[in-house]
């Protein structure tokens, strides 16, 4: 199958259509019918939505054969059961993850990767104290970690759950910061600025997105806030190494502002903001998260109702009509 | 005694001097000595401290003219008894407050207060929504109400707390407002603009500056929040009488912003925030307060530690020093 | 079809039955069989159950002449489907809400709402101050807001949650206090009877009810506890307006037991009581409201169990046993 | 020196006067002057207040003879050292507490005791279930409890915290109860009426109120809750023994009644009211409580403002202005 | 049928299989089909599972002799029923407790009964202080109770919630504090080993546990601990009777480990602990109690996954990947 | 002033002795009196309490050369000052830390370092996995960090807050784990060791106890907990240079433990425990920081009262008396 032909995606198929593309497979059974038949149970899903998949006829080989989960060409046929659709497979093969374009699974930021990018290292181009323009230079320069920041989603759920989402947060965070700085002109916007841009480095590696966004083994272990302070003394080290001494107030002055960043003990910050640019940053996180959370919620029903469903996280429903 | 005459501040009176000023008198009590002599204990403060007043050979006449609390025109001395100043009295005199230079009593903003209302009246006089724009007018065509808005502290006690404070941090939130509101453009910019411009309306009525941040009965009864929505009613129904019609959701809209902004009911908010613009409101209002709150301990402190003393609303100690 | 004929109650239909009678009509979809022929999918209720009604050979001109929600009347026929009973329906059409008999769709009070009345006019005629008395006349005037008042649940769940509700609970708690406010005399027996009098004159903006127990937009975004100070004030307004002054310090205190009456602030209240007044209207409130949810579960369960399910507003279940 | 002669009370004491008088000695300390003579320092106190005395030239012997804490007979004289008050002693004898007028020491309720504790038992002298009614007929003939009963605290502190406080309350309870029980028909009277004659009847365990209000050992390490329930468990022992069945499902349901009425886990309920009956219970105690706790508050504050000092178990200030 | 046949345990029931075997009936309802013939449905379950059961053709009598819930011999066939198995019965017959292998039934520990019971009375075998020992001695021979104490779970869910879980808990905790009590020679050993086995015996009777683990009324309205110091006093009242006199100090000692053991007001402890021994027993229990928690549900999973599923008591997922 | 000379502790002057000994100043400030001389105030302590000291005749070049805080040579003379023992100053002149007896300043655990120390090596030292015995012997082998591991305290108040407590503590820690891992075999023991051994190391660096026990910057900015993390991991890397390569996975399964110690959020934990190894330390380290705190409130105690002070961080008075 050639990538070029486009992407059936799962919420445009309708019954009794003939399906011939890839999608992502989990958690695959086998099962046998009640006259011993095998069987095997899947889901098959895109970034659109997931549906059962039964492919009768099926053998232990077969079973064995398939990722769990991960990536597979499908050629079968649609059909409603029950009222739900599911997809009856004739051929099922595994597909190697270069082969896929993985925004049909993944959804991406619809803003331009590469502007945001580049805004981002123009703003913290800006900073004036050497120590953090270095530290600041060498995270610039590791071109692994910046493919991981321009790819990452800010979070598994709630705020910026997509791919780019980190960089469009930082980078959201960012020229709010610029924008309003001048105003509080007792607060030390060098470490506001570094302390933005690092401020959830720590997610390219708490999270995985190659299939869904859920967390790695570390990252659930550890967590985003602290790998970024593992992340910083690193880089801090190495540059002690090349010879350019980065002092540890400023080590900590800045690892405090990751540290407390979400303001409070029960969301996960071990330390509470104790200098103004830790409140600053703070502010800025919970205040750009919040609203895009809020305006994705509001988008993302469809109803006529003036108020979206009842927010968990927000303890509230939201009301959706604007002024006239 | 002539206003003109420079105010003797209590931080600045050593002992054995001649006292012959006006002060704030509180609590002041009548007393007998082992003697059966009568005498009046009191507290003398201006804005900068506060000492203990003795004025023995008193009589209940005296004691009976006193304000508790008031402005008085002192003469007497001062003197230490076991290491405290105190100053013993031979003359007192109840003041009227006309007489009085407010600024010696109570701390004012160091801002141009004239220069920041010009600020907000431009900011708000870009208001499109032709309802928001007609309320906010009616607002600030009282100029009673607009001249207590000028002098009221934005808070008793915590963040501006200080004549002019809640005009200082209204208008500081109206420009990172300004700032902001392009980046986020979901967001309706004149809700948050007018909301930002009545959030602590009530605080006119909430609290009493005329010699010391304190409470009104009503204010403590009802509180700034509810105050401000009763305002805001109430302007709207006198636009309807002239005929200004303007429409409960938008006035609900409006309210919904003020009710809300303290962000949680523990906060004294009603209602949790449920609109982008309740939402950016929120954070605005803690961000200006929180850092304001935060420099102003910051520069308090006297000590040449790198650390405040604890900060019982932040939960924590505050990190002085800055970059080299 | 005429009102005089007896609802078919949704409880009470059986499968197999013709059906012909009007039933609330909420979320209908228009959606397309696998042959591609459209049909309705939707949901139909009164106040004993809900129910799935199919209209096959739909077109869309019926989809878009159908409220959501609204009252229908229906003709087809229940059926079993996968154990589950729902109706098709041969013949649909929108019938106006003064041909329906609401009560067949809305739970109401089997007390006597106009004896309620009564009971509550008598009490706060006992009022002795002329400012409040004078205050209550003009809401006892207000014959607008008394069919409301009479009509209103007391909440759209958890307690009094029926039509004649609100008159339900602000009889008994005026009872209650009549009965009591003789053991206390120090708690001032007007002012509790006009706040128990106004205490949730708010849910009457607050609460929609007229299909099923909801919140309007203003009830949402506002609450009742600042409707009710906002109605309270107004009413002083207009009496200002006539030439009877009441003072502000009697509105304060009034509307303070309004504000704090939830007793908590995690339950809306942005004011903690602090007059006996409003502790004593507090603590009505909630044991009337909590005996009648507590005894409302105990009845609604129809098992042999000595013990409800899991009340979580509660965080208990309930035992039912009763002494011999 | 008889106990006819009316007692001097601490706050009536004046300096430079002759004293004469039985006090309670608390916290006594033997030290030595620079010079190395041994002195005695102590508090001495009766319930109007709380003075220093200084016993100077002191022996160990006399250290050693005092209580720690009790009463003793003090003659001396008052004089005033650095502004306070203190006594000096030139004699102290330990007095035996069948000597003491008990009233001078420990604050009363300025009810009738007597007249009380007949309404509790005409009240509960209603009950019409005959298991209940032996159980409390069970306690009300155990003197030795009842005569702890009437002269038994309500609490330390905060309510009701003065001899006889713990009949007030219970005889308020009671009476208010039997006020209600008729608006609610669901509620068991019989039930209720037990419960609150005996929800605090542990406190005759748990508190010491011979000097002063406290805990006693067992009543800090078990509480009254739990001793409550011991104590009803016993007395159907008892009854049993006698030959007189208490079904344990009975007992079972008012045993809930006295560990739910608390309410809340935080204060110290180990189960959540579950019955109609418990919750009223709970209602009822909190009322009676808090009122009486709000209005000694109200009450004891001197002073002329509208409000009294914050109230750190209700978390605000008391209003005290009533209506004109 | 006889006990000596393997039951057919409901995990192990395929498509299309004869059943002749003992169940648990819960919730039988009957129905009638759309032709109006009478039908039963029901849930059958024994440890492993549980199933629909239907059986057609079913009248008023036998619906009316089944227990609900209770133990049935059920003959009739598996079958598939879109996609879910049931179970159509034949014949239905109620089967006596005492013929029934309640392992079938009820999870068990899977650890030896007899000698954890043996190792439990040798570590309290060792009490030094007569008084402790003479009240665990009258637990001991207390021979019904100690039945009970064998076979109860020691908890309805989350811990050791299985038969034989009560003792398992208590016979580990007794080994952990018998390995730690050298390690802390200021905690009376004697207090600690007596508390562990009495801490939760209050289960005994709180808990049932015949066919499925629940609540006894009397243990849902007065709970484990309270019924713990109940039983408690009871056996020192029943040795008093004897002549064995137990000091109110030492119950009061060993009363307040039981009231504490869960060591916070909103885990349902009447008395925070106050005493070593009360803090040591707490942290124990918590210990043991939890590490049974973690690694039952870690071992429950069947999947490759590296974590289980979100555990809502424990607020995370565990992770299951040993070291290699 | 040689070492060897017996140190006077503040708590053994006498009014009128002869001072001639180092103590630690503390907040001197420069003064002048009424009369315009310069004096100086300050503190004066060692580890057994606090005095004030004055020094007259003052300069300002005194002043200056005075430590804020430090150790100071004092000559001088004791005397009582309004009941206050004082000491006034002739010759004050700074010590040399190097000089001075630092357990004469700060509490020291009784119990013998070196074995502690021994015992510690010697249980870790029977680590199995090898990659986990790489990494602690690398601890290990840290000379300047084993000399602060001895050295530090374990709190900078509540538990084990003298020098050599991180030891005391972590050493019983140790014993506590080996005494029971054997009642868990589910529990991996060499990760449960390597995490005690290393839980707090990050108090090394948290804590300054050269004069008393406060935060470093770092410490206050980062806390002990991510300190720790922080150098595991440069611990780890510097093995990977050496090329001793230790997985991620271990390093994470170990600093997961370390993060989820405190075992709730606002207790300083970013993470919760998710491992059996991580809630066994959580327990071991609960249990005995508590077990240390509770001992020593009882031990500390002077009065023969059966319970201690109310103990805030415990929300409870700690009952003192033993069984007999």
């Amino acid at each position: 199958m050639e990538k070029t032909m486009a992407h059936k995606f799962i919420n445009e198929i309708a019954p009794g259509e003939q399906i011939n593309d890839i999608y992502i497979i989990a958690e695959p059974i086998l099962r046998s019918t009640t006259r011993g038949d095998l069987y095997i149970a899947m889901f098959l899903s895109d970034k659109t939505g997931r549906l059962n998949g039964r492919m009768w006829q099926a053998t232990e080989t077969v079973y064995k054969s398939l990722p769990k989960p991960g990536f597979v060409h499908i050629e079968g046929r649609s059909e409603l059961y029950q009222n739900n659709l599911q997809i009856i497979i004739n051929n099922i093969s595994v597909v190697d993850v270069s082969k896929v374009t993985l925004e049909d699974f993944l959804a991406r930021t619809d803003k331009d990767t590469k502007q945001m990018f580049e805004q981002v290292k123009e703003i913290v181009g800006r900073l004036k104290n050497p120590q953090l323009k270095a530290l600041v230079t060498e995270f610039l320069a590791d071109d692994e970690l910046m493919e991981k920041f321009r790819n990452a989603p800010a979070a598994a759920k709630l705020h910026h759950s997509y791919l780019g989402g980190l960089l469009e947060h930082t980078n959201s965070m960012l020229r709010v910061a610029v924008a309003i700085l001048p105003l509080y002109p007792q607060v030390q916007a060098d470490l506001v600025l570094a302390g933005i841009f690092l401020h959830d480095i720590g997610k390219t590696e708490e999270l995985s997105y190659d299939m869904a966004f859920s967390y790695t083994d570390s990252g659930q272990l550890i967590g985003h806030i602290t790998k970024g302070l593992l992340m910083i003394n690193k880089k801090a080290d190495e540059l002690t190494a090349k010879g350019v001494k980065i002092e540890q107030s400023l080590i900590d002055a800045l690892g405090h502002i990751i540290l407390s960043h979400h303001g409070q003990y029960e969301f996960g910050s071990p330390k509470l903001p104790a200098t103004p640019e830790a409140f600053m940053v703070y502010y800025i996180d919970d205040l750009d998260a919040k609203l895009n959370q809020v305006t994705a919620a509001i988008d993302k029903e469809q109803s006529d109702s003036n108020w979206t469903g009842y927010q968990r996280a927000l303890e509230t429903r939201l009301y959706r009509k604007r002024l006239e």
